[in-house]
C-alpha cells in the first residue's frame, strides 16, 4: 500500500537516524570513542585495504594542492573494477551527496520507495520540495518486495529507489527481476535509482548487479559506494553512474572539487587490492554463519538471513524495545543501530553489521549478559 | 554597467577556469607534479601546519568510521577563532560546496555579480536556472568597486556575492564600505554573500571583515575557507555563517556527512596553531614586497598592489598574451593563473600566488628568461 511519507523537515538529524555515530555514542555513555565496537555502521570489519592506508600516508604531501576535480585516475580504476565506461561514471563525497544530486538534477516532484531503507532517500526528496510515495515491504514474507504493487504505484511517480541489496533488510532482488521493473518504469517514463551501495559484498554479484546495464536503459541510474566496502567512511567516496547526458548534467550543478584527494588515492589503491577484496568476502562469508546462528540461539532475538554484511534483527520475543536494548549494549560500549527510524520498524528491530570473529564473539557474550541465554 | 554573464552551461570545466590543476600540468607539460611550482593557486607557501598534519596522521584510524555529521570539534574551535556563536556556523566540503547549497536553498532567481570575481559564484547561480547580473569592477581605477552603481542595481537582484578581499583583483572593501551595502540591500531585501575566504592573509582583519556581524542583519552570509590560509584545499574545508533559520535550512538540503574526518582533525589543529598563523603572516608580509617590487622591475609587467596572498598582474606591456605566458612559463614547470577565464581579463592578464623566498626567486627567474631583463 502505497502513503504519504510521515516526515517533513527534520532540521536537527535526531539520533536514530544513522549508526556509526561515534562521537555522539562516546559522549553519551562516556567512553572513549576506542572503547566503543560500532556494530550500528555496515562498513568491513578489516578496516581499509593496507594499501589504501599505504597511500594515504604516501600521499599526504597532496593536501596542500587542490584535488583532480575529473578524479581522472580513480575513475579509470572504478570502471575497470566495475566493468563500464568511464564516462557514465561520476564520483562523490560519499554516495549520500550524489543521492541528493540526482533529487535536484532530476527535479523530483514524487519519488516511490519500498521501506524499510535507507532514509536518505526520501530526505533528499522532502528537502527539495518533492513528495514522496512508499510501498510496504511485506514483513511477514521476510521483508519481500511487492512487486505487482510496486509496478502499479510507478505512473504515479518520477522516481524510484531500489536499494540492492536492501538495507536494513538484507534482502537481495535478482538480476531479471530488477530488468522487469526497468522495463516498466521506462515505458512510464520513470527514473530509477538503484542502490548498489553493499554490492560488493555478494559474492556473485555479477548475477544481481545491473551496474553494467547503465547506458542501455535511458533511465537507469546506479549508486555505487566506496564507503562499506572499502572501508572509509570516514574519507567519503561513492560514484553514480547513469547516462552520459545525466552525468553532464549532475557535473554542471556540483561544484568542482567534491572528492578530496586522501579519498582518490584510498579508493585506487583499494580497488587494485584484489587479496583484501578475496579476504573480505571469506570473512563476511564466515562470520555471517556463525553470527546468524549465534544469534539464533538468544533468546528473544530473530536475525532474518540477510544477503550483504548485516543482519536485521527481530526482538519482538525479547521483551525489550528496540531503543533499550540499544542503550543496554550502548552502556557495555556497544553500538546496535535500534531500527526506530526505519519506516515501519519503530521498537522491534536492531540493525547488526558483521565484524571479525573476536568482536562478533564479545556481542554474542554481551547480549548474553543482557538477555540471560544459553552458556 | 550590469550586462549578463555570457557563458550558459559549463559543462566541462574548461583548462583556463580554475588555477591549482596540478595533475592536468603534470600530463600537459611532461612533468611529475613533484617538479612543478604552482603559483595558480591561492595557497600559504607553508603548506599545513605541522600540527594539521600530525593529527591527520595521529587520526588515521578514523578514516573507517563515519565523521562526526555536526562537526561538533571543529565548530567549536572555528567559532573561537571567528569571535561568533557556533549556531550561526555550518561546516562544509570546501566553501565551494556551500555557495552551491546557499544558491539551491535561497532559490537566488537573480544574482548580481562584481566582476572579475571567482568565478563559482555565477556558475551556481546559473546551474539552478537562474540569471546573473554583472557590474564591472572599475579597471582604470585599480578594479575599484563601483559603489553607486552597485547600490542602483540591487533592487534587481535577490543575491549580491562580494569576495573581500576579491579574487583576482586582491582589492579589499572596508568594513564601512560593506555594512553601507549591508544596510542597502537590507531595504531591499536582498541577500548578501560576503566571500571572505582570504581575511585571513589581512593583518588587520578586525577592521575589514564583518563575520561578527552575522546575524545583526537578516540579510548577511559570510563565506569562510580554511583550505587557503590552512594550506588544505587536497582535503576541503570550508565553513558559511548566516543566521541560524538560513543555517537550517542548509543542514537540511545537505547530505549528512559532508566534510570528511582528516578535514576535520587538521582544521581544529590549524585553528590552534597561533604560530604557525603568525609565521604565515610575516612570510606574505615579507614576499609581497619582495615579489611585487621584482615583478616590477620586469619588462612589460605591472603588478596591482594586492591586499591578500596574490597579485594580480598586467601584461599588455609584454607583447604576449595570458596564454601564450602561461604556456612558456608551464614549459618550465611554473603554473600561473592565467586570467581569461575571469570576466573582462581575456588575454591581458595573469595571477600569482606568493610563495616561500626560494620559490619567488626562481619565478622571476623564469619570467626573465621569457621576458628578457635586467639581471
Amino acid at each position: 500500500m502505497a502513503d504519504h511519507w510521515e516526515g517533513v523537515f527534520i532540521v536537527q538529524y535526531p539520533e536514530h537516524i544513522h549508526g556509526g555515530n561515534i562521537s555522539l555514542a562516546s559522549r553519551k555513555y562516556h567512553l572513549p570513542p576506542h572503547e566503543l565496537l560500532d556494530f550500528s555502521a555496515n562498513i568491513n570489519p578489516l578496516g581499509p585495504s593496507p594499501k589504501s592506508i599505504a597511500a594515504v600516508v604516501e600521499n599526504l604531501g597532496l593536501i596542500s594542492s587542490y584535488p583532480d576535480p575529473d578524479c581522472g585516475e580513480l575513475k579509470a580504476a572504478l570502471a575497470g573494477h566495475l566493468g563500464i565506461r568511464e564516462d557514465l561514471l561520476l564520483l562523490g563525497n560519499g554516495a549520500a551527496e550524489l543521492i541528493y544530486l540526482l533529487v535536484r538534477v532530476l527535479d523530483a516532484r514524487k519519488a516511490l520507495i519500498p521501506v524499510p531503507t535507507f532514509c536518505e532517500y526520501g530526505l533528499a526528496v522532502l528537502s527539495q520540495g518533492g513528495e514522496v510515495l512508499k510501498v510496504a515491504l511485506d514483513e511477514k514474507r521476510g521483508f519481500r518486495l511487492p512487486l505487482d504493487e510496486l509496478i502499479k504505484s510507478l505512473e504515479q511517480a518520477d522516481l524510484i529507489f531500489i536499494c540492492n541489496p536492501n538495507n536494513p533488510t538484507g534482502r537481495l532482488l535478482d538480476g531479471k527481476i530488477v530488468e522487469n521493473i526497468l522495463d516498466k518504469a521506462c515505458s512510464h517514463g520513470v527514473m530509477v535509482l538503484m542502490d548498489e551501495a553493499f554490492m560488493d559484498f555478494i559474492p556473485e554479484k555479477g548475477r544481481f548487479s545491473v551496474i553494467t546495464r547503465v547506458g542501455d536503459y535511458p533511465n537507469l541510474a546506479v549508486l555505487y559506494s566506496l564507503t562499506k566496502f572499502f572501508g572509509i567512511p570516514g574519507l567519503r567516496l561513492g560514484a553514480i553512474a547513469a547516462p552520459g547526458e545525466l552525468i553532464n548534467r549532475m557535473k554542471v550543478a556540483k561544484d568542482p572539487w567534491n572528492v578530496n584527494v586522501l579519498a582518490q588515492v584510498a579508493g585506487v589503491a583499494g580497488l587494485r587490492d584484489q587479496e583484501y577484496m578475496e579476504r573480505t568476502l571469506q570473512l563476511i562469508r564466515q562470520e555471517k554463519q556463525f553470527l546468524f546462528r549465534e544469534l539464533n540461539r538468544l533468546p528473544g532475538l530473530r536475525p532474518l538471513p540477510g544477503a550483504a554484511n548485516f543482519f536485521l534483527v527481530d526482538l519482538t520475543g525479547s521483551g525489550l524495545t528496540s531503543g533499550e536494548l540499544a542503550e543496554l549494549m550502548g552502556r557495555r560500549g556497544f553500538m546496535v543501530r535500534d531500527c526506530t527510524g526505519f519506516s515501519g520498524l519503530a521498537g522491534r528491530y536492531i540493525r547488526l553489521a558483521v565484524k571479525t570473529h573476536q568482536e562478533n564473539i564479545r556481542l554474542i557474550h554481551a547480549f548474553k549478559s543482557i538477555l540471560g541465554g544459553i552458556c
